[in-house]
């Protein structure tokens, strides 16, 4: 972010996950300096020192949207959304930083990989990021990857996907053994939670039916589809002590398979997203094809109303932990593809200019979380277990600058 | 059973599993002709009639042992109860009738191994028996045999392993093709439940620890990879509506996982076994080595020591169903040949003499369940689920003469 | 019911909740003296002998509706239905018994409402019936008097009320006093499980907020509070090892702290009734007052429309046993007594001619359970709890022959 | 504390509950003045200041106990352990600071409760405190009391009993007034959970039975009796919308109804106490009299063995918040009022220098929670709900200096 060399946000609320309290936030070269009531004498206006009048709003650390892909060549398509468009709309919302993935196919580098998605983003992005990297395939190459990754590139985090069968879906024992090098070499482990076989068989049933629509895409790949491969996905995991992250959360059923193994001690974090903490699974069953087929990903949306309420109270009560989007944009010429095939409409959804707005409405005007709790979970956990606290994800001396002055009462604009 | 032509079984409690009544039992060739109060005047005493005096005593349906595998040839031995030994045991524990394996290798023919496994009971059996038989790997001939089976030979009920990698385990994606075909033919699916990746790699792991004995066993496939396998199956079988049926429930976590499928409708049923009723893992902890051994069976008994009380407290509830035995017996000698290695050390405890006894025993002397309830566990929910209802499992008129005279107070003795 | 002297029903298929198998039935004298196939020789004629053809029809255990109040004094009105009118409905409906309560005031002697309750309806009553009797006080003379019931009249099923404080709501220990005299005498304990504090405290706020629509009636008694009463009665029972029967499980809460309570080994049943089964509480927010009057009971439905589908699972797999339907109209000029205070609208819906159908439809139709288990929560489990088996609930020599001719297809009608 | 004027705390790993760091810690009448690397610069030895070397050590918080009863009036004696021993033990322990209970008699004024115990203190403690107080009866002037205490004394919790019958209890009206009236004026409320009339009930049949020793103390008020409490709590605190505090949490059946509350969004905290993370309920069938009577508390420890690593995953994955002790010694000769009649032992365990070490072994050593959550559950979780953050519960600049040096790997000690 281009900060001014020096600038001063005056009379705010600093709201950090722990606590709430009214100061100025003096920022020089990206970094806080210092924080505390009256920095500035009345009268004082020193030159070069851009002052910035926070009084009655929010001064919060920036949101981090642990989950999107831009430009993300898929399904014989590419998200609309590059690093440059997709980022500024993260700003424009109020995340600082997204966590994107670098995938590469069955057989390829992740090295690679990863290289080639930093040439993407690096020279477009507005905000800051950094990437997951995707293993979808296994050998000792793989295997040394990994270890390459974390020790000379940064990365603390690799995902892997049971399902998306045959393109980037691993089995058991290739969980097993991603996971085990994970603990080894300290990452932290992720999956994509469904069951892709059923999934397979589900979409040839559904499709066999006569049913070609986007309601075929949920009907294929129902609740129990995903709470059956995040409790397997818990369970290899448990057996080699590797933390484990699930990436979107999309239903209730999933959503207390984690919750029960954490209160069996297991390290497990759930990330729902803010389309599933928004909205529901009924708009597959929209007349309008192109409004149905925008909300296809997946897991899907689930058509129980209750869900986004539900999500939101384990959000809440830290059963759930972070917040992403999987944003990932197509256009309806993009979704067209799977006019007459539910199964070749590009799967994904945006969300990265409105994960915060949605959370703060959904969750703080709701009441079931404080302005506190809200920072958590859009900024402070996804710092902590992506290694990046507290350097991003709270504001305090010696931070970055990643500062989003919310108006409580109103829409929320980044800085 | 060879009874007298004719018999009445006078003045006992005849108890089925929907109500008890004092009443006379008339039996002619092997079925139940008459039911009623002083079927006989006194004085009277008519020829070839034999008449037992039941007074003071229950008069029972004979129990049903849905699991056993006698003269098993399995893990380089033969289990020793074969089928005259085990089927003797049976009746003088109260068991009138069980139901074994008919296993085939992979590759091989299901019918094949029916034939086979009856020309070994077919001499030697003491009681009623029948046979599961197992589908231990897929093709068309496969697919085609199990409706042959239950077309033409009366099988009902197919059992697939989710463990025994590489001997009998199959894929998701066969158990998938399994089912499916259970509910084309009507039959009922049936699964022991391990994840056998995480057995095969948790042994491996043990055995580099160092960890040889009988609690290896244990410890490298502990309850969650029972639950986890448990719901995989439960959704799998979901996914094409068939009926589920799970052999063995050895956990709490297995256990609550189909109590909580059942509360969302789905049909499954679950059978603990008399083992895991009577009694919990910490034996494989004891210093005789032999001991310890005497109680390996997969999926293993559990360490808490909760474990039976909470099984039965659900088998009385009715989200347990039926129960069984696993009844496989191996003698020292034969365990020893996993003396320095766990995993050699054939599988298999005994029970058919002592399924009845236990679950009197901690069923219903501890007042979890009544006799009613006690003849539908051991007995009646068998007969139903495997289509021999209520020709066996009840005591009414036109029913088999599979009665047993059972002492309240004392020990039970077949009739 | 006026049976004729000599009944043949034949060809139908008899369904009990174990089995059902076709065959033809003779009843004389009101009782069921043989059940077979082609009880008739072709041809034959006996004079005296009416003969129904049931082909392709079901015959069925007559229906037991465990919870009704014809003629019932309550909130300053009588319900619509007399014993005549309710009973010939619960006929129309396939219900040949019907339970009601006999409830005294405050102070009043129990012996004395149940004989007042019987002078109603022994005049009048079209179909079978009893007597549940309420014990809405604690004292010597109610303790005793709940000994000469059981003793004497036959009564084995006493109802305490923990909502309508001041009317009929009893106190903990007045509970614990009531449950241990039920153990007592071998009666079986039933409560209306609500919190009538809450209740009380919520009518209040709700009317201070100006909401005195029916819509009122939900909010001031949410679920939690059906729940919290569920769960504190079951606790209670459980102290002094009393069976309990919870009477109209209105909400998914409820109906899971039941479930619960069962997989913990306690003794306790729930009745779900037609209403809840077959609709939900969105009606009290329907713009026509009437409308939403008529659905105004307590405890009320409940706004989640997922509620039915999920008591009737439960119902299916037998955490919940049996039902009833709360039968207790009122039209609308009493209603109108609550036009502007919804606490003042009597409470009560209909349901006795609909129990069978609602439960056949959405239970049966919907594929969620089997004619046996139909006639299992229609009429078997009811007849077992209250002592009635095998005398009711089931189709068999000697039972009383109370049968309802069903066609499958269409409507049902009593005979 | 009697800090030194100046104090350097040096090179030790500062740990907050959001992350550690090592750093140095300069502290200045009693507050937190700089915290860094190198403070001092090698050679340097100003005047006035005194150096502790922290090299390998931890430097966290002190730990906040939220729970002790020093110098109680209670069952006829008075607990041994004064202000003065209290608070010493306390800081031994690793404890800056305890909140204790002021406790009207029933009909007696909050006010001068809180003064009497203020008066008791004052003069003796040697860390700080503070206190809640009771409620244990409801009128007018208990309403009025409350606001005076939260307005102008800084009490910010108040304590209900729905245990203690006659002696603290109040009824669910008396808990649904004071809920909403602390919710009014911004207080948390707080519940000894338990069902007191049961345990009346319960104590008196244990003593017909001829159960007088300590065991009878848990077989009277068993799990059930105190899972009952805790949902008819938080039904009650929902119903006002009132947060709510559940002090002593012993059984898993209690926790589990917390966790659940909190799934669903209640704001519900729960507090285990030392005792129960660190043994459990077997002690009462203990064959030394005086052992099993100084385990005597209420609510009990639990017989189930598998309770304290329960009761710690729960506070490892916050369902669980804060930690207390419940410390309340009585010597022998106190305890021996109760020697023949379990219910006169006086109620009360030790545990506020072991808290902990007791948490810190279990907890942490046993891999259930990183140090960061040790500090959350020890102390900042309880200074943030009662209002005391970030002054205590933290070290960081402007903090107070209850700082505790913490030794990993042996024991610890309070500065």
């Amino acid at each position: 972010m281009a900060a001014p060399s020096r600038l001063l946000i005056r009379g705010g609320r600093v709201v950090n996950d722990d606590c709430s309290r009214v100061a100025d936030v003096l920022v020089e070269d990206g970094v806080v300096r210092a924080l505390g009531r009256d920095l500035l004498s009345p009268g004082d206006a020193p030159a070069g020192l851009r002052v910035l009048d926070a009084g009655g709003k929010l001064v919060l650390p920036g949101g981090i949207d642990t989950h999107t892909h831009m430009q993300f060549p898929f399904m014989g398509s590419r998200s609309v959304d590059d690093f440059h468009q997709g980022t500024k709309a993260a700003l424009a919302g109020g995340t600082t930083m997204i966590i994107d993935f670098a995938i590469p196919q069955k057989g390829g580098s992740l090295i690679e990989a990863f290289e080639t998605w930093r040439s993407w983003a690096d020279p477009k992005v507005c905000c800051d990021y950094s990437l997951h990297v995707a293993v979808t395939w296994w050998s000792d190459q793989v295997k040394e990857e990994m270890k390459v990754l974390a020790r000379d590139k940064g990365v603390n985090s690799f995902k892997m996907f049971m399902a998306y069968k045959d393109l980037y879906m691993v089995r058991d024992t290739e969980l097993y053994a991603a996971f085990s090098q994970c603990k080894e070499i300290g990452a932290i482990a992720q999956v994509h939670a469904e069951n892709g076989d059923l999934i397979a068989e589900g979409a040839k049933k559904m499709l066999a039916l006569g049913i070609t629509g986007p309601e075929g895409h949920e009907l294929c790949r129902p609740e129990a589809v995903e709470a059956e491969a995040t409790l397997r996905a818990i369970t290899i995991a448990g057996a080699v002590n590797c933390p484990l992250y699930i990436v979107h959360v999309m239903s209730k059923s999933a959503a207390r398979v984690i919750a029960d193994a954490r209160r069996h001690g297991k390290v497990v974090y759930g990330e729902p997203i803010a389309a599933g903490l928004g909205t529901d699974g009924t708009h597959y069953w929209n007349k309008e094809w192109h409004h149905a087929a925008h909300h296809v990903m997946g897991p899907p949306l689930r058509p129980d109303p209750s869900t986004p309420d539900f999500l939101m109270n384990l959000l809440a009560n830290d059963d759930l932990t972070t917040t992403g989007t999987d944003h990932c944009t197509f256009n309806t010429c993009q979704k067209a593809l799977g006019k007459d095939d539910f199964t070749k409409i590009p799967n994904g959804v945006n969300g990265v200019e409105d994960r915060m707005s949605v959370i703060w409405e959904k969750g703080v005007h709701s009441g079931k979380m404080d302005e506190n709790r809200f920072v958590a979970v859009t900024s402070t956990n996804a710092a902590k277990i992506f290694n990046l606290y507290p350097r991003k994800g709270r504001i305090a001396v010696g931070s970055d600058a990643d500062i989003v002055i919310w108006d409580p009462k109103a829409t929320s604009s980044g800085v």
